[in-house]
């Protein structure tokens, strides 16, 4: 064959090494940008995050006779149709391949932290939901069954999941974190990534690295924090969700850490993401971005010079569109500012990416546009199900669940369907008005389904509905840009609440929220209350499921329930003196701790077992007996965590090492087994290198954080270790059933 | 001489040698420990802060055959005269001098912040008051009569000033604290420090370093911050103070800063205090604060390992009573596991100290009782004019100043004259039930004796005066210990507040507090608005000739005023994505910025003229002119900021250069020129190092952060160049009247 980057059979890196070789800078350059094609129809609802330049982006015509490196959201733009879409794709490719001289189509990407973001496709429950579960198996089919819809319709490329792990619950964009702790989100988000890297659907790690902890949760204000906060909480979930997951793109976390602009910090996204962690696949950048080097951080002065700041960080893909990475750019290099090499580095992993990904290859075709559901039962049935398990029996005096009666429910989104979905769901993103695309049961509907009679008159029993409506930027009360200034619930909610409350009706509390808020005083004086997590499409049927008992709620806060509205931020991952002592007046102690909640039925843990020493390389087991000691079936999230009295800097009071969902009929009991190797005792030393000390570290097994009734611990014995990017991440779980 | 130690006329080094050579080892650790000695009657009111480790401490008896490095706080713990505690001091002087072979009497410290803090000394206004003062040469005289009394009584040191940055307005010390930048920080507390030293009492510059930042404003709580924060903002004030002060002792931060507790920081005390900031004097230990990296930080295992862990990294005495430096620190070095050279290093320091005290000297001898006046009246003038000078007239629509009238006052605290006081007086930290043992008029006293009727009836004016009453540990609303979860005023004044707001008599809101708090609907709906800070033992005085125009309010605040009680931490130094933008729905905007203050007259700042070049070591000259356009004398602080439009890390959007306070007639016009070194525009660059980056400098002059109507700017020429430890700190200013 006379063009051998053509020839499928050659191994991928001979065929890039042919194409940079025929290719202009220009060309090279094209495979850095992306193009975001918006709807000629002004009037059409599109999604946010318009460029802040004032100037008009270049027009697809300008730019594609150089080819093109990604097309942004054609399906997460504005409503159409899963075939409409295929057509528009198909016809931007065609476009794409057209234009250039080599025909290389570009990688679609689209948003889908709570499903494929596009309309009429499954909205799914919104990451925190993801880390109530404690359920990676099901967070894995959940987003296979989000990449198979992808990848139906063309799209090669999904911006999720979001790693970060949560600091500041004031931050609007909590509700796309997983958790608090670094170990839950790095397990739920590695499996997320298998998840959707098994559907053929590359997965963007997000925000690589440092953006939960910006200054008072304000949106991408500056993250002070330390080189050792950020290695062992911010950076630690990306670890395995690269080696375990093999995710193969990572974008770029838009703030400032201690001044260094993430998308200028070459340390991160080249020294320590490729080099120490060994990634090798594509790094594009957040929306603008690169953009943001200039107009907002003041670290160049130019786009061109933000352009090269970027690329030479180890930003490959310029998103949503080339601002800074074509004409400023190409123009450096031909003065010769920056390095050509620089570009060739950035396109080799590009086209690298798209030789795997078969665009480089002579029989690819666009999509066939034809009706597709995104929608099929079966992702229904998933998002019910994950529903279900990740929602959190807070409190119950005995009032849940619910035998049919008359129900009285009120709350400000009580009747709005599009509170139960994310602030990355198509609908609440693009802020459709009326029609989600989507059939979206509410509360009461889902509860008169269950046989409830829903009525203001004479209730039995009262369901109070409250908490948040995702939006983008101001556009709601949680979600991007909607950050809050405390955790009082928004608005009147708790005069509303306390009214409620006042009467004496039953009342049941239940929060479908974005971020954890303040409950300190309606808690108490509620019947009980439930916390959900922006159940999805089905999260009406699922709460009505559990309130009616025909569903156990399974699932354990992945943060903290404050008890009051300040003292951010703070989480469970703290040191003693970060938590409640006598040297201040102000008490962080949680209302409900991170990893608690009820069932259905009732649990003991008993016979803890631990290896009493292992050398500073190997492992200990750490054995318990769960037991359903109450009527019903039911499941227990069983819960390790460590802890390292005496070690040579200041370590978290206690951390999550391990997890066990556990599902017991009534009476029956199993042995659980974690195999807890010294690995998840090492942290960044004085040296700043991650190492594994001997001496005594703690260990505590319960139900939450906050209740952990089995202590023992262990001794590691040897010299201290400084493990590699190869060490162990995670902790294998064994549940055997005692007979 | 047989005793070369004696010889006053021998050099300090060879003395100190000489000393070390006859010295055993515990006699040199005695020269590290601290001794506290508790009044007998425990019904006594003493200061809080008691040892936590539940052991009684050693008396003096047990201790001192080997000699004693401080006596803690003799006067400072309990209610005693200037009379009684010099027999005191005297008698525990004479118990350390005779038992000990060298007879080598004790370093007496006390707590100094507000005024020596004993019983009956003149208490001044607290350190924001300093701040919002913008007149060093005025803290100066203060700093010098506290020392005047300290020295008078025996007293060797003074645990004072505080150059803590304010971060976060939640903590409770923030009213220890001068002002959130650090160039007024550094400027006000030197100016302390040369008083107090120039009193011949040794300054104890705290904490060094990074307190103030701590998670959620909690005392003593992790701080996250990273080194080019910690660099440019938490350590900038310590390098003027140790510099142009001349200050002869540090003491730590409690905290740790990203897991390494500052008492075991050898980079920190050791490697940066003393390797490149030249530090010379005694590194001390905030009280317990060895034995916390045991019991709070988890760092070591024994007192022994605490002591050598905090030995190491260069904390050379141990308050307030040595638990860890005494036996089971010597049993280590004996044991070999702590070279005995680490207790030598700093047996010297402590010697040197002594000697240059004139401790070591053969005619020294201790104080002699007699009746001492330690609140002189010249002593009172000068805290009446800081009080007035630092009074912030923050909104004023024509009330201000009041004719006599009939004046009613309310407010939980306005008949409460310790209110006006700071937590670090002696009435309020010791916390004495009744008679404070000072004369402070109220403010309805003060108000009286100018000429007003103070009665609830009929009132021509209503004056709500709001805020805070200090106390240590939860005893009060500010101070050590006091911390806040949101700022909003503490208990019921808000509703107390819009009552009086509500009504039809014109409300001037008075707030005397410790830290700002959130004035959002309080202040738009009042007639006036007036800020003190903890104004001290003549802060009704000085409010009440404010509030009738005898005196000038010419104070400026040295903190922002919040509009909302969420949204901390954050203050006016922050970089442009810290402030407003369109990607966060939370606007940190201040309701009163950083430097704002209003006076009986009004100014005009105009002809900005600014050298348009200097090299990268060199210097430029600004000029404004100044005029008073109103009808009376009166007072402005002019404000020169500088900010970095393209820099090669993110820095500030602007940050304060210099300052210059200016007295006027009606009519008079002034010339005010700084003297900005380049080295003003320095910063931490990427690699750690500072560095001076050519380019353009913005320049900005005006009445305060939020107007500045002067806009300029400057280029800096050549290369990048790395200025050491002598780089240029401050920025001197020229005021000559214009004829």
């Amino acid at each position: 064959m006379t063009e051998p980057w053509r020839d499928p059979l050659l191994p991928v890196s001979v065929r890039v090494a042919d194409l940079l070789e025929r290719m202009t800078l220009e060309e090279k350059a094209g495979q850095l940008a992306g193009f975001w094609a918006l709807p000629a129809d002004p009037g059409t609802p599109v999604a946010p995050m318009e460029d802040d330049s004032g100037e008009s982006a270049p027009g697809l015509d300008d730019i594609v006779a150089h080819g093109l490196g990604q097309l942004t959201r054609v399906y997460g733009t504005a409503p159409i149709t899963a075939e409409a879409g295929m057509a528009r794709l198909a016809s931007l490719q065609q476009q794409v391949t057209g234009a250039g001289r080599f025909g290389i189509p570009a990688v679609a990407h689209e948003e889908c932290l709570t499903g494929f973001m596009t309309f009429g496709a499954t909205v799914f429950p919104a990451p925190p939901a993801w880390g109530a579960s404690f359920d990676p198996g099901l967070v894995r089919r959940m987003a296979a069954a989000i990449g198979a819809g992808m990848r139906r319709v063309g799209v090669h490329q999904g911006l999720a999941p979001v790693l970060d792990v949560v600091r500041d619950y004031r931050w609007g964009r909590t509700e796309e974190c997983i958790g608090e702790d670094p170990y839950l989100v790095g397990a739920i988000g590695t499996a997320y990534v298998q998840g959707l890297e098994g559907a053929g659907v590359v997965a963007t790690l997000k925000h690589f690295a440092g953006y939960s902890a910006s200054r008072g949760g304000r949106n991408m204000a500056p993250v002070a924090s330390g080189p050792r906060e950020f290695a062992d909480v911010l950076v630690e979930p990306f670890v395995r969700a690269l080696r375990e997951g093999g995710a193969r793109s990572v974008m770029n976390s838009y703030t400032d850490v201690d001044g260094v602009p993430v998308a200028a910090d070459e340390r991160l996204l080249t020294e320590l993401l490729r080099g120490e962690l060994g990634f090798s696949g594509v790094v594009v950048a957040d929306y603008y971005a690169v953009s943001f080097l200039e107009t907002r951080h003041g670290v160049t002065g130019s786009r061109g010079a933000a352009g090269a700041l970027a690329l030479t960080a180890g930003i490959d893909v310029e998103l949503p569109t080339a601002r800074c990475y074509g004409e400023p750019l190409t123009a450096l290099v031909r003065s010769g500012t920056v390095p050509e090499e620089l570009v060739d580095r950035a396109a080799e992993r590009v086209l690298r990416q798209k030789a795997e990904l078969g665009l480089l290859d002579p029989g690819w075709e666009p999509v066939k546009p034809e009706p597709v559901d995104l929608d099929p039962p079966e992702n229904r049935a998933l998002a019910r199900l994950l529903a279900e398990r990740s929602t959190v029996l807070l409190a119950n005096d005995g009032t849940l669940p619910l035998r049919p009666c008359r129900v009285a429910i009120s709350g400000p989104y009580a009747d709005d369907p599009q509170a139960f979905l994310g602030c990355y769901s198509f609908p609440n993103h693009v802020a459709l008005p009326g029609d989600p695309g989507l059939e979206i049961p509410t509360l009461g509907e889902a509860l008169t389904a269950e046989g409830f009679t829903v009525t203001a008159d004479d209730p039995d029993v009262h369901v109070l509905v409250l908490g948040d409506r995702a939006g983008m930027f101001g556009r709601g009360t949680s979600g991007e840009g909607c950050d809050a200034e405390t955790l009082d619930l928004p608005g009147d909610q708790a005069e509303l609440a306390a009214a409620v409350l006042d009467s004496e009706v039953p009342t049941v509390l239940v929060v479908v929220s974005g971020r954890p808020y303040a409950l300190g005083t309606l808690a108490e004086r509620a019947s009980a209350v439930v916390q959900a997590f922006f159940p999805g499409e089905e999260g009406g049927t699922a709460l009505a499921r559990i309130l009616s008992g025909a569903a156990e709620p399974s699932g354990r806060l992945p943060v903290s329930i404050p008890r009051q509205a300040g003292g951010q931020p703070g989480t469970y991952l703290h040191a003693r003196l970060g938590g409640r002592t006598d040297w201040s007046s102000v008490d962080p102690t949680p209302l409900f701790p991170f990893g608690h909640g009820l069932s259905w039925t009732s649990f003991t843990c008993s016979e803890l077992s631990v290896d009493p020493v292992a050398a500073t390389d190997g492992a200990v087991t750490v054995s318990v007996t769960v037991r359903n000691v109450g009527e019903v079936a039911g499941t227990e999230v069983v819960q390790l965590y460590l802890s390292d009295p005496v070690a040579s800097v200041v370590r978290p009071q206690r951390w999550l090492a391990g997890f066990a969902r556990v599902e017991l009929p009534p009476g029956a009991a199993a042995r659980v087994t974690f195999a807890v190797h010294a690995d998840r005792t090492s942290f960044t030393g004085l040296d700043l290198r991650r190492r594994v000390e001997p001496g005594e570290i703690g260990v505590a097994v319960g139900r939450s954080s906050g209740d952990l009734p089995l202590q023992g611990s262990f001794t590691l014995d040897g010299p201290v270790r400084h493990p590699g990017a190869d060490r162990v991440l995670s902790v294998p779980v064994d549940i055997v059933p005692i007979p």
